[in-house]
């Protein structure tokens, strides 16, 4: 089922709409992919960008706090935009203008809203740990009351968002195309996991479990 | 030498401070190891987050816009947040309370400036495509007049600025450990440069030029 992502006009792409995405399983997709998301939020009138964790849940995604981050007091019922991006290769061309990146991007426009609801926050940050760390809310233990106490939870909805792809080879003009003598095309980029490294305090029992150690074989 | 990265305190951190650094050789190191930032601006009051390449020379990070990108012409003395990060390892711990990331990252507060002058356009321009692509303004054909008077380029200075790292195993409490049982460790993430693909259109001539072909070698 395809829904449109920006019903206000505002994630409406006045630029490069070929490379725009209006799917909302693109949406999805890119999400679902991501480790990490950038979260802008505005404090004394100026951005402030973080890196943080988020995981989603249908048409909802979550991030979490601690409640004494600063920022985190001034998060409930303000804007936010939540952006996640994959590089996916740089783009040499024949000219530095043409010059560009591969990459899925989304950006999410939103307000955000605490969760206080016990069973939305436990949902919540089970999604933000599955996403980062796939099998570790079953393997791991689950928060205690003081960790809960500890942790601010935000929901953002995905009713207003933007999707960007861009995928190929670089885009030269037809003279320096036709000119020749300089190499075009693309490095691809990827983000990979290495040996799980375990932690000192394991003595022998060391060996990562399956939803570990998987990944790096990937 | 050693600067203070937040003059005003508006980058003094408020929690977690092992994570801080304070070394502006650190913040160079953050920026110069990326590939993209992620660019806070507020738009109608509300935040706007956007990959982005950039560039830096000595104190000041470049970036730029198409002259046709609806926020360009909103950027110009205006407040940004100019934020790199480096995922380094994702962090399993006894707990999904603990569990965390490894990371690196530099959070770059301060106003766009648009930049008028020919050579200081010309210098910003550089810094950003060697950022991403380290030998293509030597390589590739500089931009023609059409091409620049196409494209924006803006500066922030770097006065205002925090780094966070965080390296090493989890964090775990000592009761999770000595209860064992569930394994702990940080997995690595790494981000890695593929086989140069090169562009369709060159034919024969296809290899890549050393400046490309050594990355992926790395």
């Amino acid at each position: 089922m395809t829904t449109s992502l920006s019903p206000t006009g505002r994630s409406t792409l006045t630029r490069l709409r070929e490379r725009a995405r209006t799917d909302r399983a693109d949406l999805y997709a890119v999400l679902d992919a991501g480790l990490i998301c950038h979260l802008g939020m505005v404090r004394d009138g100026a951005p402030v960008v973080l890196p943080t964790g988020y995981g989603r849940l249908d048409d909802t995604v979550y991030v979490h706090a601690s409640t004494g981050a600063g920022y985190a007091r001034a998060l409930d019922g303000n804007p936010v935009c939540l952006t996640v991006t994959h590089l996916d290769g740089i783009v040499y061309a024949r000219s530095v203008f043409h010059h560009s990146m591969n990459y899925r991007s989304a950006v999410v426009h939103g307000t955000a809203r605490l969760v206080t609801a016990s069973d939305e926050r436990l949902a919540g940050l089970r999604a933000i740990v599955e996403q980062l760390s796939p099998g570790s809310w079953e393997h791991a233990r689950g928060p205690n009351a003081r960790e809960l106490a500890a942790t601010a939870v935000f929901a953002v909805d995905l009713t207003d968002a933007s999707v960007k792809v861009r995928t190929g080879p670089p885009g030269d003009d037809d003279a320096d195309i036709a000119e020749g003598g300089r190499w075009a095309g693309v490095l691809p980029v990827r983000t990979v996991f290495g040996v799980p490294d375990p932690c000192p305090t394991l003595g022998e029992a060391a060996q990562a479990p399956g939803h570990v150690a998987t990944r790096w074989a990937d």
